[in-house]
C-alpha cells in the first residue's frame, strides 16, 4: 500500500518543526513576560460541550468521534431507519475534537472555577480541527494560539494587549498595524442611524469599506433595505475616524460616548508613541464574532497582502452558557499559521532556528569509531551538540552526509589522530581546518 | 448544563504543564545534544494507515472519526441491515486518532524518504489516543517521547541511547536500572531447548521470573505443553546472567552466539562504570512487542516500585508494511506520565519550574494605576516577567492575590511613590521591604 496522510493534514519535517517552534516559543515568552500562565484541555471534548456554539455551520464542521465497541446497539433505530446521518450522531457518536481554544476555556473555567485565582490570565497554544474544504493555506488540523484574562473588567488589560502584541511582531522582526476599535460605538453608530436592531448587517457592510469603498458598501446596505438617509447618517459619522469627530457625533447616543471613553481610557495608559509599530482606531473595524461587546482588535502585515493575523476583543458572557454569569474577559488569538506564511515569504526566519546539530564526527576505521564515540561522549557533556557518524565506512561517504545534514563541523578522527589526541576539525562553511586536543575543541565550541 | 471532558483525558492546570513541560525539554534537550531532529505528524491519521497494526485488540482501541456530511450516504447496507457496528466503519469513518508514534513514523519515513538523509534520527513527543477503560495512572489521551534511528544497523547506536537514557534520568533526578537484552539471545535459548516455533510463548513466561520465580514460571511452561527436559535446559541456560556462561551456553547456536557477541560490541562502546545509573543485562528481558529484533531496553525506578518507564529496541522491518524493505532501526520511547508519577511521588520536581510571574505590582488609587502601568512596561522590557493587579481595588483585595498566585515580590505604588519616583518592593517569602527607583529595581530583578 501507498501511504498517505489524510487531506487537510500535515507532517512536519525537521526544519518546519524549528520555525514553528520559534513562532510558539516567542510568543509564548511574551505572554509569560506578561504574566499568563499555561493551560491545556483535552483534543477530544464531549459533544455536549462543542455542539451549539458556533452555529449551524460550525457544528457541521466539527470532527465527531464514533463511539467505541458496538455503536449500532445503541443507535438512534428512527434516525437509521430514515438514513438521517445527523440525527443519527448524537446515538452514535459523544465526543468530537476540539474546534477552537474558546469553548473548550470557557468550560474549563467554569468547571475549575475553586482551583484559579481571578483575574486569570491563562495561555493556551494547542492544534485544532475543523473539517473546511481544504485549501492552500487552510487546514483541517492548525494551531491556535490564545491569551485571556477573566475576571476583570479593567480598560488596562486592553492596554496591556496592545503592548503585548507590539511586542510579539517586534521580536518576529515583522511591520504590522494593530487595528482597535469598540463594539459600542458601532452600538451608538447604529442608534444614531435608527438601525440598532439591524447592527449585525451594518457592521458587516461597513467592515468591508477598506476594500471596497463606500460606492459599494451603499449599494450594499440599500441591497439590504437599509434607506438613503440612514445610510447616509452612517456615512456621516464614519467620515472622519478621530476620536474628536466621532465623540462629538456619539454625543446623543449614551452607548456610543461610552465606546469613546473607553477608547481614550486605553490610550490613557497606552502612549503609541511608545509603541514600535503602529496602532490605529478604526471605527470601520467590525470582527466577525458576535459575542464581542467591547473593544476589539485586529492586527494585519503591512508589507505582506494577507487577511487578519490576530483577532481578539472583549466579551461580558463567555461562561454563562456552561452555567457561570458576569464572567467579562478579554482575549486575543495568534493567527500562528499565517505568521508562518509571512515569515516564509519574506525570509524572515532567524538563521539559527534551523537545527541545532553543530557537529559530526567521522571516523575512518573500527579502532577509531570506538575511540570518536568517547569523544563524542565527552563533547555532549559539555553541551556540544554533537553526533557520530553510526559507521567507519569510506570518508566521502560520510562527508557527503555531513553536507546533506547541514552540519557546521566535521571532527575527523583517525589512527593518527587517536594515537596524537589531537583531532583534525573542519569547519563546513569556510573550509578552515584545526588540529586541536580535546580540551581546545570544548573551548572552541563554547566560544561559538 | 454542567460540564465535564470525555473519561480518560485531562485539564491541565498551569502548574501541571509547567512540569509536564519540563520532563518533555529535558528529554528534548539530550534528544538534540545527541543530534536527533523533531518531526510532527497529524493527530487524524488515514484508517488505512492504522487499522491491522496493532493486532486485532489494537484495532477496537482505534478512535475513528466519522465522515463529515451525509454518512449514511455511502453507508455499507449489508452491514447496517445486519446492525454489524464493525463491518459498517470502513463505509463511515475514514480517519482514526494516532494509536503510538511508531506507525505514523513508519508512514512518515516511506512518505519523505526522498526528503530525507539516512541514518535518519528523528525524535517526536507527541499525544496518542487509546480507548483502554481509564484507572489510576492510564488514560485514553496521553504523550508519547519517542526517539529512533533508521537507516543504519550499528552497534554504536544502541550505546549511545544507553548513554543517553543515563543522561536524561540523571538529569531528572531520579535513580533507574537500565535493562537490556537481545532478541536473538532469546532465540537461541529457543533454539537449544528445542522449542523454536514456541519462542513467544517461552520469553512471555520467562519475563515474569523476576516477579514469580522459577517454581511458578515452570510451572506455567508446564501447563502451557512445555517438557520437562525443555524447561530444564532454558533454566540451565539461564542460571547465570553473566556473558561469560551465557556465551559458552550459547555457542551452540549462531543467532544465540551473535545476540551475545552484538551485546559485547555495545559494550566496546559504553563503559558501565562511565554511567550515573546501573546498566544491567538480563537475559529474561523480553518485551512485548514482537517486532523487535535485535537488542531491547527497558528501565525501571530503584526508588518507586511502578512498572517499565522506557522501553525500546532494534527491529529490521519497521517500514515493510508500508512497501520500503531494509530499513533497519532502533528506538525507545519514554513512559512519560509515569516518569511524571515518580517525581511527584518523590517530590523531585525543581522548585523553579512552578509558574513564572515573579512580581505583582498594586496601585492604591486610579492616577497610580497609570504610573504603575507605565514602570510594568519597562520592568518587562528589561526581560523581569511582571503583572500590574488591574484594578486599583482595596489594598488587602490585591495582596490576597499576590499571596495566592505565589508571586515573589510586590511592588506598591501610591502617589507617594509617583511623586518621589522611588517604589516600595515587598519580597513576599522573608517579608523584608526596599524603597527603590526604577533602575535598582531593575537591577535587582536582574541579579535574582
Amino acid at each position: 500500500m501507498k501511504p498517505s496522510i489524510p487531506k487537510g493534514t500535515r507532517d512536519f519535517l525537521p526544519e518546519e518543526v524549528y520555525k514553528r517552534r520559534y513562532i510558539f516559543e516567542t510568543i509564548q515568552s511574551v505572554f509569560e513576560l506578561h504574566g499568563f500562565l499555561p493551560i491545556e484541555t483535552p483534543v477530544m471534548e464531549n459533544l455536549s460541550t462543542l455542539t451549539g456554539k458556533y452555529g449551524d455551520e460550525g457544528d457541521k464542521l466539527l470532527f465527531k468521534i464514533l463511539n467505541n465497541g458496538d455503536f449500532l446497539a445503541r443507535a438512534d433505530e428512527e434516525a437509521l431507519g430514515e438514513r438521517d446521518s445527523n440525527k443519527l450522531i448524537p446515538s452514535i457518536s459523544k465526543r468530537g475534537l476540539r474546534y477552537d481554544l474558546t469553548v473548550p476555556f470557557a468550560r474549563y473555567v467554569v468547571m475549575h472555577r475553586n482551583d484559579l485565582q481571578f483575574p486569570f490570565k491563562r495561555y493556551q497554544i494547542q492544534p485544532v480541527w475543523r473539517a473546511d474544504r481544504p485549501q492552500k493555506g487552510r487546514y483541517q488540523e492548525f494551531y491556535q494560539c490564545d491569551a485571556d484574562v477573566v475576571g476583570s473588567t479593567s480598560l488596562s488589560q486592553e492596554a496591556a494587549y496592545i503592548e503585548m502584541i507590539d511586542e510579539v511582531f517586534t521580536k518576529l522582526g515583522l511591520e504590522v498595524e494593530i487595528i482597535i476599535n469598540n463594539r459600542k460605538l458601532l452600538a451608538g453608530i447604529a442608534e444614531l442611524a435608527g438601525v440598532s436592531d439591524r447592527m449585525i448587517e451594518m457592521t458587516v457592510a461597513i467592515d468591508k469599506l477598506d476594500k471596497i469603498g463606500w460606492e459599494k458598501v451603499r449599494e450594499e446596505m440599500r441591497g439590504r433595505g437599509f434607506e438613503d438617509h440612514q445610510i447616509d447618517r452612517i456615512q456621516e459619522v464614519l467620515s472622519d475616524s478621530s476620536l474628536e469627530h466621532l465623540g462629538s457625533q456619539l454625543a446623543g447616543s449614551t452607548t456610543g460616548s461610552q465606546g469613546i471613553a473607553e477608547l481614550k481610557t486605553i490610550l490613557d495608559y497606552v502612549n503609541p508613541d511608545s509603541l514600535t509599530q503602529t496602532l490605529k482606531i478604526d471605527p470601520n473595524l467590525a470582527r466577525g464574532l458576535n459575542y464581542y461587546t467591547g473593544c476589539i482588535f485586529e492586527v494585519k502585515s503591512k508589507e505582506v497582502q494577507m487577511g487578519s493575523i490576530l483577532g481578539g476583543g472583549r466579551y461580558d458572557n463567555l461562561t454563562e452558557v456552561f452555567g457561570l454569569k458576569d464572567v467579562s474577559g478579554v482575549g486575543i488569538s495568534f493567527g500562528v499559521e499565517r505568521i508562518y506564511d509571512i515569515l516564509a515569504e519574506l525570509d524572515r526566519f532567524p538563521a539559527h532556528v534551523d537545527g541545532k546539530v553543530r557537529l559530526l564526527a567521522v571516523a575512518m576505521d573500527p579502532e577509531s569509531h570506538l575511540h570518536a564515540f568517547q569523544l563524542v561522549r565527552s563533547l555532549r557533556s559539555e553541551g556540544v551538540s554533537a553526533d557520530l557518524y553510526p559507521d567507519p565506512v569510506k570518508m566521502k561517504k560520510q562527508m557527503k552526509y555531513a553536507d546533506s545534514m547541514d552540519v557546521s563541523h566535521v571532527l575527523i578522527v583517525g589512527s593518527a589522530e587517536v594515537a596524537s589526541k589531537e583531532y583534525s576539525l573542519k569547519n563546513m562553511k569556510t573550509g578552515e581546518q584545526w588540529q586541536l586536543p580535546l580540551e581546545d575543541l570544548i573551548a572552541k565550541f563554547k566560544s561559538i
